[in-house]
């Protein structure tokens, strides 16, 4: 496997990948690499001659008051992580290679869909998220790009940038995976106390618990709402961002009614660590 | 030539082209096609397997008082003009093809370099330009792109966008084509009255000043830009909108005397029509 920390490099490396009529998958992580990034990147071996894995902590994605210097950056680990998972290269550029100028040129996708759920407390957020992610589209010029579906409104905003600037990629998302006890696999996970740890497992209880009451006939979105906040508020010490429900896909407004694909997502804090969650209730 | 009117037609033809390792150059145009995109797809004729024309009057780079109604849309004509220069596909999207969702996803290259010069007056204007292009870009798939050195600052707007989105294309900038008696071509020209007509012929006259005082030795800023906007004025009817002089690349701020490569702008109305021109000065 080829640690790549050079644009000009990765480029050449991408290059000659394309001559050889390779297929190429794209795993663009913010390191701090876990059994969900690992299963993104087993995914794309699957489907790819060669698969992709950048690491990079992207500061525009980050508002001032959030956690960017804090991010855990582990990328000897990563590159172990990696290469076990079947990546062939692991590209880790510096803030500087991939924001050479000092004014950005921005990708922004605009409408409600930024602005629901993470997009109320964080309004640069999916800014930053699909300028890098442009930035890394054209520099792996990747057949597929995998992204987990733990980030679902990063999905559906992405999905919706792909669209709309016709990108060359197939969006590839995959399953939330979790801790045997029910927690999604999160990087921010390790800024969890041991007692915060255990409150934070309400998260994926609360959303087993509305995918029962869906799935036993429960219809109505605000008894499904209270259901998970009732359930979340019962630990005293989280502190709920948000749960909401959008239809999927598009992130549009649900009505009083579920009906057809319906994203129930949440983001609710433990001390200072933020985590999301979300449960997806169709009718099979 | 293939006359193309729809994105999937398009994407299917560029992966065939692709399949069989044609290069591919692009020439981005809003119609009304003259002797200046002409000379484009001359350009792109020879250096790439396939040339691609397109014409789009793209909505989203025209401010709301602006002429985005009144601009000639010469279709068949441009098929004619296209074809005869070389080209093998003309690409003549829908508003809906180019833009299939209502919130728009928008690319935008902030900093002075989009506020100086025809930015100051058409504030939205470069980011509709970055937008569909990019679009163009990704659709395309085209290794060179075409553009003309009349439309100075947004040559140097792509640079940068394509230096920082990392686009896998080289720009390809062409000299600017002129009239017999030195109106630089633009699809504008149509506009202007025989009056207007004979009365802006005093921008190239301006500009043909410029140099050769700048031949002469002249370095001061100042005295070219006055001597540019005093020529201008001499033609009563003439509005200035700006004379102004930028360092290339980049359009950094000039100072006092000229140094390396610098850009002598103008922008001049005549009756409704706005027309642009400029000159680059550099020493040999």
């Amino acid at each position: 496997m080829i640690l790549c920390q050079d644009v000009a490099k990765l480029r050449e490396l991408v290059a000659n990948f394309k001559k050889e009529n390779k297929s190429i998958g794209l795993v663009p992580t913010m390191g701090a690499l876990h059994e969900g990034h690992a299963s993104l990147i087993n995914a794309s071996a699957k489907e790819n001659d060669i698969t992709i894995v950048s690491v990079f902590v992207n500061p525009t994605q980050f508002g001032p008051n959030e956690d960017y210097e804090a991010y855990p950056r582990t990328l000897e680990n990563d590159c172990i992580v990696a290469q076990n998972a079947g990546a062939d290269v692991v590209f880790a550029p510096k803030n500087k290679d991939l924001y050479p100028n000092e004014d950005m040129t921005w990708v922004e996708v605009t409408g409600d869909i930024t602005k629901v759920l993470c997009g109320r407390t964080r309004p640069i957020h999916f800014r930053g998220v699909t300028t890098v992610v442009s930035k890394l589209f054209n520099l792996s010029r990747a057949d597929r790009a995998y992204f987990g579906l733990k980030d679902a409104q990063q999905t559906e905003v992405l999905r919706r940038m792909v669209d709309d600037l016709f990108f060359n990629v197939e969006l590839r998302i995959m399953p939330i995976v979790r801790e045997a006890d029910g927690l999604a696999k999160s990087s921010r996970n390790t800024y969890l106390s041991p007692e915060e740890r255990k409150s934070a497992l309400i998260l994926s209880k609360s959303l087993k618990l509305a995918k029962e009451a869906f799935t036993n006939g429960q219809r109505d979105v605000e008894a499904i709402l209270n259901l998970v906040k009732d359930t979340i508020q019962s630990e005293k010490t989280s502190q709920i961002d948000y749960v909401e429900m959008y239809k999927l896909p598009g992130l549009k407004p649900v009505g009083n009614k579920i009906e057809g694909r319906v994203l129930l997502a949440l983001a609710v804090k433990f001390g200072t660590t933020r985590l999301i969650d979300n449960v997806i209730l169709e009718d099979k």
